[in-house]
């Protein structure tokens, strides 16, 4: 059995943190390879190994010490393979890495004890085709995102659903997000939260010429399809902010749920809406009662 | 066999095109019941029946004439028997009456022919819990909407979902939207858009003192609760806009995805987002290119 | 030479610190007025009067102890004569009450001295002309608020500007506020801030139907007038939340700028973004930089 | 006495209407000049000349045919020296282009003799100051965006009102619009509408991180500043959609009214909420009642 690390580089607390974990694992015999840390701490992780990221194999669990980017990041390598992943944050709470740095050596002892729960986090497969006839892949767990790209102009493509026209979108962009990137880039754009067990993509344009072009909530079974036309000269897809493709005319972009879904480990007592009031503060009571005056007719 | 028809009251055009309709019905040798026309009518119906419309029992089949007020009526009084309803706007197109007149008769053969397809809305279901123990359940096509009562106070309540709190909301309401009613009040409150079969329901607060308080998407499986504070002297429920109840300090409502779904009849080649076109000026191009120009670094 | 004093009615913390501004009144041989006070604190308060609020005349200086509401409350009874108001908050910052109780003494100094600066606060002056030929108007500091009345039935309604029609609402209201109260009621209903110096009102609709229909800023010197349609047969007029009116079909609605404005002492050193900051999570940091994953190519 | 006329360049039916004026200015013995035809043109629009853009020094107006980014390239030219412009569409209205083409003659004419009405549209001054010290300043009638630049970072960076701090923006940008911008770009961002005589800018966020930052109207007097924060590596400054500058940590952008307004021509039968209900559907209804159902408790 292998646990990876993977540590948000140039960061001195995650290697003083991965260091607590690797004891931790040595003790219990399991195997551990760290990847993001600098060459000089290596002998302070042994007998944990140090790798490339491109080195981490299938291990049994993926633990992420970083923020939310670096999650993604790390789902980027192993989620495909089924791996569960454990976010442990470095001092602030993130929307996937929920479990703070002093929780991380508890939360890992249950882990390898398989008493820690994991949520299926939905995520997307977004497949480009280009005018060209070249054709790739991405999976991504947050959202895809179509831009405009080096110059400041608004883009114009044409959104299906199942081979249903959509609509004509003129606009900075479109935001194509499962419900865990429902409280990103969507939400900046006027997007609604999806809470993580919605079977449902959103899709949310990104300063819409056409006032009345809202969000729209669709099946995650569906197939999106975008278009671009001829007029969007420097459109841009980017997929979790991990990668991205600059877009020619005539390029077609289709989205729809992947197969696998990421594995995430949450520490047991966190509520998704408490995780949104500390990062949003969603839902919080602002100033105090009077702020209603205008609507009370009494003092 | 029998057939009910629905009309909306007070216009002569639905009388008109229920003489249409039952002519082809008679022909056809199917009975046919009719709520809603004037006693006046009763010769020119015949020999369909006039009845009282808590007299529809459970036909086949029910046909609304009238707009998407008169067929949420309609459904509220048969969708729960498993009645598929026929929506026949009378000259306005509609989310839900997507049947233009002229092709009401061609359509209502089709649906005899049982070749006229129809769709399953989820629909909702409402439980008012109130502090005196009295229970009161609704069934809705669109929405239950949580709002301030007779003055115009704001109301305070808290809402979870599934037992965990999701806020505690100070605002003019809350409205709790089928896909169905995502396109009705709900959008109008800046809730987003739920395509008809998206498994899901939208929470979406009225003019919410929180400005951080953005609509939510919930699973359909789960259970909405609000609990009235003890603020709220003022609140109301109100269910598709057709039924609604006075709330107290300490009354509860729970939602969640009612059994049966309304079996909605749709002429073919209509796509829903071509109603939302008609009906919103959905994703309709304004003005023309120059709009753009505060984008676009060119002329 | 008097000062009024005016407070939030059952609050024990407002006769405390009443106690404390009588006794510097005294001291300084300046008369002091006190409405709002119970019965009971008349021999704590001593020398100072108690009297009903509408015998506070035309006091030099009007201090109001109590939160936003009190104060709108009190400009309504003195602000026509040109009396200014310093509002002393009992422990919550209002938008409007910013001064703290603990410096309550300390600003209530600096005001008799003639050295604590005060702003203009644009009112606005709320014309009422029935059907009937009644006509009834009001002054407000925030709001003209146009709403639904008893039944949750949303209204029609026209409105102009100087006599050029704007549009014609269907909504569940229209709120018309200053810049005071462009943090009010109206920023819950989606309008922009428009921060006190801005010689503008700004018109908001409370969820139309027409989603096209944003919120327009006009300036403060037009006539805005709304004409109630004939459908809208539950309408409400309400100012700042202290007085309202049931509509009838035909009444029309004349708002402008009063002539004399709100004068408002402040604490010199708020500044009125840190206000919002508090009241408001005004451009407070939410979160940490990871929530920015979505858009950024890297880790 | 001097006319220009700048035509959009690459439409043949601005050369045709440019030949119909310009026949109309010889025949009175008005000098014309002619910028943005084609070589091949010269014949037929003689005795007008054709001029480089450069060369239409300070004519007593400015006719331009074309859509609103080839009115703000014109006011870019000759604004500054007080010239009035008027803007003929090419078929679509425009906000700033309302004379329609078979109106063109007519218009002109009534504007040679003095009876036709323009307004002052208030216009920008925007000067940037880098942090190498260069300064560089321009003059816009709609806007200024600093916005992310070659690729798609969210940028951070504080703005100030007089010296006083409004905020620290996280976001895809920040559009500072005069009124006559505040239907362009900023309105698809989210912010309120300005008619043309508010004294006043508006702050629109794009995309802000922190939901609570919602646009700002300030007074047209103030100084707005942006202080490009130190991790905005890929900023950019746009005027217009005229002219743009890559940023960097260290540049400031100052904002405030420009002296000199845009004379604005106008016919004199068009409406500013006509234009926007031709242009962005402003206000237009729906569908029909039926839309109102869920508010209605009534068929």
């Amino acid at each position: 059995m292998t646990v990876a690390l993977l540590l948000k580089p140039d960061k001195p607390e995650a290697v003083a943190l991965a260091r607590e974990l690797c004891a931790l694992l040595s003790s219990r015999g399991v195997e551990a390879l760290v990847a993001g840390a600098p060459p000089e701490a290596a002998a302070d992780l042994a007998p944990a190994r140090l790798v490339d990221e491109s080195a981490l194999g299938e291990p049994r669990l993926l633990v992420v010490l970083g923020g939310d980017g670096t999650l993604l990041h790390g789902a980027d390598l192993v989620a495909d393979a089924g791996v569960p992943i454990l976010g442990i944050n470095l001092g602030n709470l993130g929307f996937l890495t929920s479990c703070p740095p002093e929780l991380g050596r508890a939360t890992l002892e249950l882990a390898l004890d398989g008493r820690l729960p994991y949520e299926r986090r939905m995520r997307l497969r977004v497949e480009l085709s280009r005018a060209s006839g070249e054709r790739v892949a991405r999976i991504g767990c947050n959202d895809a995102v179509i831009s405009q790209g080096a110059l400041a102009r608004l883009i114009e493509f044409d959104a299906s659903l199942d081979g249903a026209a959509i609509a004509t979108y003129r606009a900075d962009g479109l935001i194509i997000a499962t419900p865990t990137g429902s409280t990103a880039y969507s939400l900046a754009a006027g997007g609604p939260i999806l809470t993580p067990s919605v079977e449902g993509l959103v899709l949310t344009p990104i300063c819409p010429h056409t006032l009345t072009n809202r969000p729209v909530v669709v099946p995650a079974a569906s197939r999106v399809r975008v278009n671009i036309g001829e007029a969007a000269q420097h459109a841009r897809l980017t997929v979790d902010g991990q990668w991205s493709a600059d877009l020619d005319p005539g390029d077609a972009i289709e989205v729809h749920a992947a197969n696998r879904p990421l594995l995430l480990h949450r520490p047991a007592d966190t509520s998704y809406f408490e995780i949104l009031r500390a990062k949003l503060h969603w839902g919080e009571r602002v100033g105090h009662d009077d702020r209603a005056t205008s609507r009370a007719p009494s003092r």
